[in-house]
């Protein structure tokens, strides 16, 4: 017997996002909170998706080189002073550790907010000459910062990262593999998780602290606030001679290295919900989705429906697909509700008449569109309507950020702008951090990035009218 | 022009065993050390080692249908204290956070020893009825304990490992799941690692704060110590009562579910080291090696050397192996030094006169020698010559253990016995605590375990006297 088990509902996007965001983290058991406020726990639905991001990035990593290893959890604080910049931007956030066992340390130590301080420690150990060049490590662990808000995904005292750190002989070659990650996290947005993005260059005030320069991926949320997802940072060679970390060259000089980092998080979750969630939930891109594929068996009581099922889902489990069959007792209803709410992109109906005639039903969870599949060609129409997906989710993002860039100029003109539309709202800009300051302070918004892809829009800075230098695209970020 | 790079000795292994396995561990480049005494780094190649059994270990973790999960890191002293014996085990071990930024933290939190505290408050959270039973979920991530002396992989005040923790409805399931787990744990060993084990339980002194039963497998070393190597808890309802974790059994009464936790960690690579190495360095099972097969040309400077070395090389990676090619500029000499210092399981050699004739040859790890292949039967012939290394590993290991395992029927002759041929020393045991720390007092020696396979060698326990009740495995721990 179906048992009518109740939908839970969630609070209507249009209503209030912030909730519905909070509403869909919830109830598709993405995450729960901890004992300990700001820190949160990754749910087996929640975590999976970040195992299938790490899977595709770790690979991606692989293909350019770089190496996994694993760095210690702690930071002695005189190692974490060592780079001035670096040290003011963290250490305000630090968790710190003060007793081990029943002893009081010596030296606290700070949980790690992030690694350049033993990362640089370790290459000045390990580094001897050229030969060693370049080095090109990365980490997946979480880190710690103590910060005062929170929200899931976005905001965690403690989350999941991956932190690249690489070290090179040359200036150009650190310069152009800050970049060429810069583009494999751009790449893996739009390619895998359906999310387009804005590549460019954070401003000095935006940027790392202790970098030289920091690359951003930007992508718009469907509220059409900014989300900053993933960045690449140049260091110069500045870490390393505060770190002592030396080569010889092959003149036989001793010389610094050129260093790069770079990274992303568990925050790119919150990015995927934000960009394609909708009032019935969740909608993950099939790449990364814990379930790819969800089989309905209709009348499961009737002869034979079980079977049929069962079937269906171990040939697109050999297909190579995350598969599942759900013949629990709950009702049709439910059960379409519940897997719309986990976001599984297709799901494949099937009941005594389809199976009469030899057929099975595909339905999209993007636009609920109902394909009629004939059994025998299951597999080749699944991955057909999956690519469906993936396209369609990545062109309403398309839509939606092409829909929201507005172009300003004046102070004012941005205000208003941004007030009617939210979205970007580029303009052009002299590179002084006054009028830097200015935008957010009369227009409320950061500046997002200096677009790889400039455009010439004005002479002149719109907030001080001296000539302009870039192209800047400014918004609301979370 | 070939460089005659030195190759750096390691100590050998009958002259100190401890320095040769740091050697190893140091000139491999598997571990450095940290600003932090007792934490260490994983390099990549000691971190790549850890990847592959990841790899393998998770496939078999979800096979038994368990999800991976990630808990916070923190733990505050209260959730800590719930259960009476495992804050006893634990407390004197932990670090403290005691400060977030720069405000004075109102408890203060231990960095996880382990996670049960964690998983309990969560189960206690989520768990309602016996339809969410049972809940099988696992985590990877490192943990601290601050102990005194530390060593590379044996002993890190930081180290890599994964928890599983899982909640039943029946006392029988759980404790079945429990054994389930360990067999996982024996048959990596066994069949991926090359490690003969015993599996067994722990006796009350040796076992788990806070559980009912503790089961491990123990495996010898080459100097034949023993090494825990994993182990599988029971824990009957104890900590579910402790944290208040109840669920709606059938007949629609609250219950209390059954508990089971297991873990093994990067403590498993000190495992193959120890066990499979020798005097030119690591030997490393075919299934988790980094480099399953180098390819090093001979003369590489002639015609056609490199091209052919490479399409070997190629051809040995698509055929899905983890195979390098070195052309550096070091001699064949120092390269096949440096290969076996790093334990790669086989070398191929491919010179002008052996690519003449159509040939390589194929030269194993564990006994060097050299087998002629046909190029066009390179894949197989790799294949087969990896399963024969492979199969080298585990008779050798279980050799040194089935050579070392000696029977004895007093606490005198128990005594002599471990110090004239070290290994395992079984007798039988009347279950009593105080015969327990007898033979550790008279004979060095801890209980490792009482073996699966039990056998009757006496009617009585040789220290007491007293009918005996179990047989038990003494040895001397790393």
């Amino acid at each position: 017997m179906a048992k009518d088990k109740k939908v839970e509902q969630i609070t209507d996007m249009e209503v209030d996002f912030a909730q519905w965001f909070t509403d869909v983290c919830r109830k598709a058991q993405l995450i729960d909170y901890s004992a300990i406020k700001g820190v949160f726990i990754y749910r087996p639905y929640g975590y999976a998706i970040w195992e299938n991001m790490m899977h595709i990035l770790d690979k991606e990593f692989k293909k350019n080189g770089v190496e996994n290893v694993y760095m210690p959890m702690l930071i002695p604080e005189s190692l974490l002073q060592k780079e001035k910049d670096h040290v003011e931007g963290f250490a305000p956030e630090c968790a710190w550790v003060t007793h081990g066992g029943n002893d009081k340390l010596e030296e606290r130590y700070a949980i790690r907010p992030t690694s350049e301080t033993l990362f640089c420690e370790h290459f000045a150990n390990v580094l001897q000459s050229h030969r060693d060049l370049p080095m090109k490590y990365n980490q997946w662990c979480s880190v710690l910062r103590w910060e005062k808000t929170s929200r899931p995904f976005l905001r965690h005292r403690e989350f999941l990262w991956q932190e690249g750190h690489t070290i090179h002989a040359t200036a150009q070659e650190a310069q152009e593999f800050t970049e060429t990650m810069l583009h494999v996290y751009g790449d893996f947005c739009e390619n895998v998780l359906a999310m387009p993005v804005t590549r460019g260059q954070k401003t000095d005030k935006e940027k790392f602290n202790g970098a030289e320069a920091t690359y951003t991926i930007e992508c718009m949320m469907h509220d059409t606030k900014a989300l900053q997802a993933g960045t690449s940072h140049y260091f110069g060679d500045g870490f390393a001679k505060a770190f002592n970390i030396e080569f010889t060259d092959k003149n036989n000089q001793k010389t610094a290295p050129f260093e790069t980092s770079w990274g992303v998080s568990t925050r790119l979750i919150g990015g995927i919900i934000m960009t394609h969630g909708d009032n019935n939930g969740l909608v993950l891109p099939p790449l990364v989705a814990p379930i790819q594929v969800v089989v309905l068996p209709v009348a499961q009581h009737k002869p034979g429906v079980l079977d049929a099922a069962a079937e269906l889902r171990d040939r697109l489990t050999a297909s190579g697909l995350r598969c599942k069959m759900d013949d629990s007792d709950n009702s049709m209803g439910w059960k379409c509700a519940e897997y719309e709410m986990k976001g599984v992109p297709l799901r494949v109906e099937c009941g005594p008449r389809d199976l009469e005639k030899g057929e099975c039903v595909l339905v999209r969870r993007t636009d609920r569109e109902k394909v009629v599949c004939k059994l025998e060609e299951l597999e080749t129409a699944v991955a057909e309507q999956l690519k469906i997906v993936q396209q369609q989710m990545f062109d309403k993002a398309k839509k939606n950020l092409d829909d929201h860039i507005y172009e300003a100029h004046s102070l004012e003109e941005a205000k208003q702008l941004q007030q009617d539309n939210g979205g970007y709202i580029k303009t052009m800009w002299c590179g002084d951090e006054a009028c830097e300051l200015k935008m957010k302070e009369v227009a409320g918004m950061s500046s997002r990035c200096i677009p790889f892809a400039q455009e010439h829009l004005d002479d002149v800075c719109p907030v001080c009218g001296k000539p302009a230098k870039k192209m800047v695209y400014w918004g609301v970020a979370y």
